[in-house]
């Protein structure tokens, strides 16, 4: 069985091709630049030697349908797939689906329109996901398609969890609530945590975090998102690359009326000139670390600022789980960054949370469990995998239609 | 030794004249609708044989030189003092210090430009403040007169937690940042709770609950603020009678491009029509009770949301603190209330909180600790008295002046 995943942007694709059998990837790649002039494409895979290829198509890719056509090309020269008909499913990644859809669906007409009603919440992301969808139908029709919702799995929220204390009518009315976002993440590693502890993920209390350039938190009791940090849309919660996270409202309106600024700068401020950027200049991680240890003080602020974000978000899903049984990190700052993983969890003795310095600083890949033996909590380093996950769902949305 | 304390808003004026002998209310009063062609003036006191009076005057009050003419006319008339140049001194409680004021200071003309140029930071508060302290010098030349702060309490907070995550630049030059208020309540119930728990303040470690039609909540480290849910306004952190408390800023975003909403529109909204209020039509918390026990569904989702809010800061401020030796409610709501107190603290005992559900629920007035015996977090109920806080702190400040 093979499973091809796609996530389309405004500007770029990327895909990778799952054999089912094995969850093993077939052949992974990006097309990006869509509608400039230098755009280009590129796929990596293993040839019939178990070596890895890489094939690189450079010039103009006007629009998703050219881009997809590339990708096929890319695809089928390459030797995975003889036609793109071959496939059993297309897993498309969707980051809105607002409280239309707990789950992910097979395409069809009303799932399409749907998404396109859902714009306004999430205007970035949306429209790509949409031309993506659109040109694979027109494609690839005989294929089943699935859309797979970062938003699915914080549909279990609670509604005193997911609701802003503004008038109701606007949440009737417009929608608006906490939707949360990396739910296909988040959701990975609760359920890699469950088979790694030997325990049914349907009682499993963990808090999760997904750190990368997002960056956002979940509280999951029995296996389900029970709140999250992320809200309406993906600023709220944990300082990010350059997303402020959690700030006083009034900040906008005072920086309104004394300077000036309109919404739109407000909102470029707040979402692009913020985060770990606006502190220290940079928002790559490993840049902040090394200006932070050769003495930069506005990188350790940032630092600092960061962690201690988490370590209040820790408390809070705490309080809100009543027991936790472990904290996952996963992105590219949880996998990677053994500094953030310490300073965020220190002084949590209390909370039954203790790290093991030594095995937290040991680089590896696969699954680390950095607290140490006696810690009540299990600290847990998971890679998320949500490509695997969106190809997972997507078997099992078609198996259950057949 | 008479101290009289003033909290001069801007169309009314709030005055108690302590006896420091024994901290006991001499008289309080009200001056309201300044301004207004129905204006009018009251005061309580204890007559010779030490039963309670009370006068009332009504009719024009133009302005604050007006009103505290009246003040001290029914001081006088009411034979606490012959005289406003008896008084040691006057306190004038501030709602907005900003960076500049640590600590309580006498008045004098820098204190004076200082507070009028944190008018833009607090444009609802100081400019009222500033009318009553200007009157109260030109009045009252000789007596020493001192300002207390609402911030001044979380001035030890560290840098990592009153920045937000913008650039860094805002800071520098326009000194946004997190403030807090209500600094006099959370000090005053700090010292009291070590008073009662014969502990020694500096080694206090307290969550504190201010919840009244506004709400915030402080985690003090050895006596010392380290951090506060309201922020550089008092829109942030809790929801409050008519105010959101932390929300998804992109929310605000949303509403001015797809409905058009002002700057205006979106600070009334989320300042004035949001909270317990934009939920479920209310902002009294009894009525709000006794609807959700009639089985009205807003009231108890307002309800739910408004303690869930407070257990995800007692988690978060419980990981600022690592060890919490105590809880402590105070204000109209956590005075009063012991539903709000039961709900918010409920499955927390892996926090070492328990609440004793038969004391919690008995009225009385004075420190009650409403924990089990075996609770190792010890939960208090303390009547707040920010008035009695400004005394002392004025005394202070006069003395060490001497």
């Amino acid at each position: 069985m093979k499973i091809l995943v796609l996530n389309a942007g405004s500007s770029s694709i990327k895909f990778q091709l799952f054999s089912m059998v094995d969850s093993s990837v077939m052949a992974s790649g990006l097309v990006e630049q869509i509608g400039e002039n230098e755009s280009n494409a590129r796929i990596k895979y293993n040839d019939n030697q178990g070596s890895e290829c890489k094939k690189e198509i450079k010039g103009s890719i006007p629009n998703h349908e050219a881009a997809l056509k590339i990708m096929s090309t890319l695809l089928i020269e390459s030797g995975v797939i003889k036609d793109l008909n071959e496939l059993d499913g297309i897993g498309h990644r969707v980051v809105q689906g607002g409280a239309s859809f707990s789950e992910p669906v097979l395409v069809d007409e009303w799932v399409v329109t749907e998404i396109e009603r859902l714009i306004p919440l999430a205007p970035l992301h949306n429209p790509g996901h949409l031309a993506g969808i659109k040109v694979s139908l027109e494609q690839s029709p005989q294929v089943p398609q699935v859309v797979v919702f970062d938003t699915a799995f914080h549909s279990s929220l609670p509604k005193h969890a997911y609701l802003y204390a503004i008038p109701y009518k606007l949440y009737e009315d417009l929608k608006i609530r906490r939707y949360g976002f990396h739910g296909t993440s988040h959701h990975y590693i609760v359920k890699e945590a469950a088979k790694y502890l030997k325990k049914d993920v349907n009682s499993l209390n963990a808090i999760t975090l997904h750190l990368g350039n997002g960056a956002s938190m979940s509280a999951v009791k029995n296996g389900k998102s029970v709140d999250t940090s992320m809200g309406l849309t993906p600023l709220e919660g944990l300082i990010m690359g350059t997303r402020s996270g959690d700030i006083d409202p009034a900040v906008l309106f005072y920086l309104a009326r004394k300077e000036g600024y309109t919404i739109e700068d407000l909102d470029r401020l707040v979402n692009k000139e913020s985060g770990l950027k606006g502190i220290c200049g940079s928002n790559d991680m490993r840049e902040i670390g090394k200006m932070a240890q050769e003495g930069n003080a506005q990188a350790q602020l940032a630092l600092d600022m960061f962690n201690y974000r988490i370590k209040k978000y820790i408390g809070a899903y705490s309080a809100v789980l009543g027991k936790v049984d472990c904290i996952i990190f996963t992105g590219g700052i949880g996998e990677n960054d053994s500094a953030v993983r310490f300073n965020s969890c220190s002084n949590l003795e209390n909370f039954g949370i203790k790290i093991d310095a030594s095995i937290n600083n040991q680089r590896s890949s696969g699954i680390v469990k950095i607290s140490t033996e006696e810690s009540p909590v299990k600290v847990l380093v998971i890679p998320t995998n949500e490509e695997l996950e969106i190809a997972l769902q997507t078997k099992e949305v078609i198996e259950r239609a057949k």
